[in-house]
């Protein structure tokens, strides 16, 4: 029996996960919660403080998590390290770093331990807004054609806003450091010895394309004369397709691990993008949503196509041989947790205490006793700005239809609907476009928790929706990678492909649309339509202007409490 | 001394009040709560059930006020009863009652003891809506003038929608009763043994106006044969305005209160509107706000005008000699108390418990601290629907602005604000349309309770406010009315203007308007009035099509629940 061992490194910790090559079976889990986890206040041993926005990562975490955790599942499982044949990891991206050319991290340097810009950025670091606002202006006003590709909009949280903010606000760090690489490729460097670069956090979080190439000179000189180079002096142009094999253990690594020198290591990946084949999707048609606090939509296209209000799309960016399309919505579990903490009673506290439920199973078997419509609510799902399709994070949310006899869970039915209505808005603008969708399949929290959450989707959708069969996605993902990348010969397998159809697998369960509720829904959904486009098209501002006068009272907040009235 | 009782006539309770004639100041209060209070499940002293929507009560819990409360104040003050010179009486409206020609009520008979119909239908009695939509339909189709009069529709709550109920649904009852008549007019004849009936309740309740009188013989014949002569045979012409003497105490009624024969007692009046000069308002200009769950906003007004959206303007209906205006938010102190109860999370009412604060108290002191516009928020006060100025039951609440760092008090001020919004809409409408307003005058439990809500009134409507100092506004207009019935000669006052300028007082706290804060409200109120506009005024008609939805989905489930499924 060969074994193989994908690493999620996520927010907070790293995850390992040991997988029976020939079945996917998932024989053990060890979890390594980062010490110096996010680092949003101070620098680690210094007093050196963040401004608000700021999210860094200390990369050392990483290297503990594969010191921590791959020894512990090699010993959970009992199993012989020798029959490991692969390693695939995932990770959060952008999440990113300066390294001397030969990969040590600026941070790990005395002189500049106490630079904030030497350590990881980590992916929610929201400090380069002003460079992503640049970024995308110029890019407006040169007529990038890349830019279509993004839906319009490069993010703060993505590759270039984060190191133009460094060379913006520490030219020293830009200039000092040789490479600057997403952490997913730097673990395969330690790994490995080798530095590789992979076509997934290049094509989603770098504006590269496998025809394209990153974008000119003249681009990156109109937005810095020193950036003009940073392709040729601090990045790759080998940009390798996810399913390659990186390179072999180092004895370094080996020591690290336990398993053994040589031991092939996957090219890195990305959480998200890596779930798609563990959910076994590796064709076109069948949408993967890895639903969480907020939800990632990707699906697998035979063409390229510029599909309005996505966040991007790569080649070889989830598989070799498709167009990986993604978008996303960004309030989804967070938007239950909100309601849930702000908006629910002291009386169904203390419910479902008395019933020995959590508040989530309560509102959810209050919210399904509820005949489709009955509310008489209907909300748009913006409590955190649109990301796909309007692509504006100024929306904000909305709930009409409120009357003196409205219930909780009446709300939190409403709130669960609009995210639903979104989710069809996705789909239809994809299908409008060229990227079929026939079917959903969920991983991620969110469908293990909440059932009737399932079936809102797939009576609003009108697609049946099937479920993944591993919690764990992102890591079974980077275990098959791992099984890929040592190949068939050493007991693994020669595609992603051959690996999916043996190693992913869903659940018996299917929810399938029920045509009653699908009736109503067609009407509820034309009415969150037209408000959609209403508020978020440009009618009627509203939101944008209220976020306006918003930002204006903090201000005046500001200067009160800092100067004392006359 | 000289004293004058009031008597308030509420929807569970009647409340006396003693007052000084000279100076208005109340020495006893006693309060009855209805043996029967509101009868809407089944009658007393039977099981015959009542559909959903009705709302009765029992004559003689009116008796019962006055034989309990009166002599209750009486013993609590000590003073002399020969010294009580008047007695006036307020009363909920429209509250009325099918009696024989000598006023004995038709549910005190025993042949009618069991008959719904024959009981007192209280104000909130809904179940004439169908006749309400016909009075409407008819007097639209025939162009009744008297229609405007009323801000185009004829509530389900008023007389005629009340009567022709009777008439289509018991012709019986209605061909057995020698009277139709407001309760406040009712409770006057028993204590005088004369029937009057006042300006008031006609004006504002039956159609009836001083110059046109009531609609026309081929009016009520076009809703129903038999109700062609409803004025001669039911009710009267002779319609007292508001202020008179209706007549003196009996025998009987002395013999309840333990007040002398021959007291003068007050043509009857309507408990909101008799709150108006007991606030101090006498002469055009400054409008009250009765405060409660919903609110009655009226202002007096020395010419006609036709004011669009409002409840209704009657000559001599608050005071003689002017045209009353009266307008309505039908959502006020229901609003909060809607949010308070289905939205404010458990660590709020702890923390109000550990703090020993009402839950109320703990939101306005949070709400307090925030910015004007800090929160991000704007709503529409929907949630019973809009009465003035867009008179559409069929409107329901909105929120917009939410995001994940919204919290309950933001939540909170939002709906305080719109409500406010809501008032100045009304402000400024009867403004363009003739009637001036410069001061705004509150009274009831709310300004009592929430200084923030008045504070925000103030700078969103830009008008200084002033609150009564009585904190039982219509019992306390209602003894003024009777000092005004005893006249001066007798120790009172010839004019409710001579009673009011002695007897009304307002708090020497005045809410004024706080310029910077005023600034920031014009901009919410732009977008207030763009959302009014757009989902009021027929742009979007989606919060009606929800309610279409909701219907349909709830007569699908009461389908369901009464059909087994195949």
């Amino acid at each position: 029996m060969k074994y193989a061992i994908g690493v999620d490194f996520g927010t907070e910790s790293g995850r390992a996960v040991l997988v029976e090559v020939a079945t996917g079976k998932e024989l053990a889990t060890a979890i390594h919660p980062y010490s110096h986890g996010v680092i949003d206040e101070c620098l680690p041993e210094s007093k050196v403080q963040l401004d608000p926005d700021w999210a860094l990562q200390d990369p050392e975490d990483y290297i503990r998590t594969f010191q921590n955790t791959i020894p512990a599942v090699l010993k959970q499982s009992g199993i012989d390290p020798l029959d490991v044949i692969g390693v695939g990891i995932d990770f959060t991206a952008c999440t990113m770093l300066p390294v001397k050319a030969d990969g040590t991290p600026l941070c790990t340097l005395s002189e500049f331990r106490q630079h904030p810009h030497a350590w990881v950025k980590l992916w929610k670091h929201h400090a380069a807004q002003p460079e992503a606002d640049q970024i995308n202006e110029t890019a407006r006003k040169r007529g990038e054609k890349w830019l279509d590709r993004y839906g319009g909009k490069i993010s703060s949280e993505w590759f270039f806003s984060k190191t133009l903010q460094i060379l913006n606000e520490a030219p020293e760090i830009y200039h000092a450091a040789g490479r600057l690489i997403e952490a997913a490729d730097w673990v395969v460097w330690q790994l490995t010895g080798v530095e590789t670069r992979n076509s997934c956090t290049a094509g989603y979080k770098a504006i590269w394309s496998k025809r394209d190439g990153f974008p000119s000179q003249d681009y990156f000189a109109s937005l810095h004369p020193q950036l003009a180079t940073v392709v040729a002096d601090k990045l790759s142009t080998d940009i390798r397709p996810v399913g390659q094999r990186a390179g072999g253990l180092t004895q370094q690594a080996a020591q690290w691990t336990g398993l053994k020198p040589g031991t092939a290591v996957a090219i890195a990946n990305v959480d998200a993008h890596v779930a798609v084949p563990a959910a076994t999707v590796i064709e076109p048609g069948r949408m993967v949503m890895i639903m969480g606090t907020s939800t990632c939509d990707m699906v697998l296209g035979a063409e390229e196509h510029i599909v309005p209000g996505m966040c991007g799309y790569v080649e070889d960016g989830i598989v070799p041989g498709y167009f990986g399309y993604e978008a996303g919505q960004s309030c989804v579990g967070d938007h239950f947790a909100w309601f849930v903490e702000n908006c629910v009673p002291a009386s169904y506290e203390q419910e479902a205490k008395e019933r020995g439920m959590d508040i989530h199973q309560l509102l959810e078997e209050k919210a399904a006793r509820l005949a489709v419509g009955e509310s008489g609510l209907l909300a748009l799902d913006w409590w955190n700005g649109n990301r796909s399709v309007l692509v504006d994070v100024d929306l904000t949310g909305l709930l009409i239809g409120a009357t003196l006899a409205t219930k909780p869970e009446e709300i939190y039915r409403a709130l669960i609907e609009a995210t639903a209505y979104g989710k069809r808005i996705i789909i239809e603008t994809f299908q409008k476009n060229g990227v079929p969708i026939h079917e959903l399949v969920a991983c991620g929290g969110l469908p293990e928790k909440n059932k009737l959450l399932m079936q809102i989707y797939a009576d609003v959708t009108g697609l049946p929706i099937r479920v993944s069969a591993s919690k764990q996605t992102p890591a079974l993902g980077s275990a098959m990678f791992g099984a890929v990348a040592a190949g068939r010969k050493l007991g693994g397998y020669d595609s992603i492909y051959d690996a999916a159809k043996e190693m992913a697998h869903l659940k018996d369960e299917m929810y399938a649309p029920n045509p009653e509720n699908r009736e109503v829904y067609e009407k509820l959904y034309a009415e969150y339509i037209l408000l959609h486009d209403y508020f978020g098209r440009g009618s009627n501002d509203v939101m944008k202007r209220l976020k306006q006068i918003r930002a204006e009272a903090k201000k005046t907040l500001t200067v009160s409490a800092g100067e004392p009235h006359a």
